[in-house]
């Protein structure tokens, strides 16, 4: 045997010298996609958003004010997101799988943050024209000024509940 | 010498079998706080928020709507904010030092989202008052439509140029 080629003895290496240091990973949080809290957001914002759309719609005039069309269309594109992702959360749940892969984060996060802007932007167009009708110019007794704050509110309740579900996605998706 | 255990020999594990893999860091990205496309996208905030403010306030009777006000205090907070970390940004790249600890990352966080919230909310209830007396009043022989128009223009460009610092911000917090 040669002596300057020592012998090679296949030996096992403790795991704890191999392994990486184990990474703080988010995806657990109730809230994120395909967790329950998840579901339970996605419920939230289309509850809200159908509130707001049939609060608005009830009351006769809404169409001769720009902003409060928008509003309605705001809340039924809102409502649609919110249901069709609540509906793959629960597929998630009930098959015990994670939806994580990077595409679909992409997709969620870029799908929240467009409705959740839309949601504020109308919501905020809504409570100008409130205000305006209300405090400005003391119209509330030709107007459905309680109407038109409730819709406006529940409009800023789902955009809230939006921001959440935007924000735990953007996460994972960066922490991935 | 124990069959039952084995001798064990000290042997060299290759150093690219400890080290974890690399992860993608985007800190050195353009638009960043503490680069030169941060600084960039500060003064542009600044500038947008200037224009707003000033326009805004060029108009004699914009104090007599709520949605109007509401724009010129959100601009001011906006431009307050802008200026004060493009001066952090200016300071960070003069003594070529990166200002990314957790505590600064998430003052930044929360600032930009607040501040970019409370722009496109100003910017949209003044842009739902400019809609309704340009389109659904047809007013504007009596009023400002084109400086209305122009202030809440430059509103939402604000707006843009702070959530695209959010998202630099946001992205480099969850990737540190």
């Amino acid at each position: 045997m040669d002596a300057s080629h020592p012998a090679v003895y296949p030996v096992g290496v403790p795991p704890t010298a191999v392994d990486p240091p184990p990474r703080v990973r988010m995806k657990d949080y109730e809230g994120m996609p395909s967790t329950l809290g998840g579901l339970v957001l996605r419920s939230g914002q289309f509850a809200c958003a159908v509130t707001a759309l049939s609060i608005m719609i009830s009351i006769p005039d809404f169409s001769s004010v720009t902003a409060f069309c928008y509003l309605v269309a705001a809340m039924a594109l809102q409502l649609l997101w919110s249901v069709s992702l609540a509906v793959v959360d629960g597929y998630a749940l009930l098959l015990r799988r994670t939806l994580h892969n990077p595409v679909l984060l992409s997709l969620l996060v870029i799908g929240d943050w467009v409705t959740s802007t839309l949601s504020l932007a109308a919501a905020c167009s809504s409570a100008g024209i409130t205000v305006l009708i209300d405090s400005d110019l003391a119209q509330c007794a030709h107007n459905h000024c309680g109407r038109y704050e409730a819709a406006v509110a529940m409009a800023f309740l789902t955009w809230f509940l939006v921001s959440l579900s935007f924000f735990f996605s953007f996460w994972l998706l960066a922490t991935r």
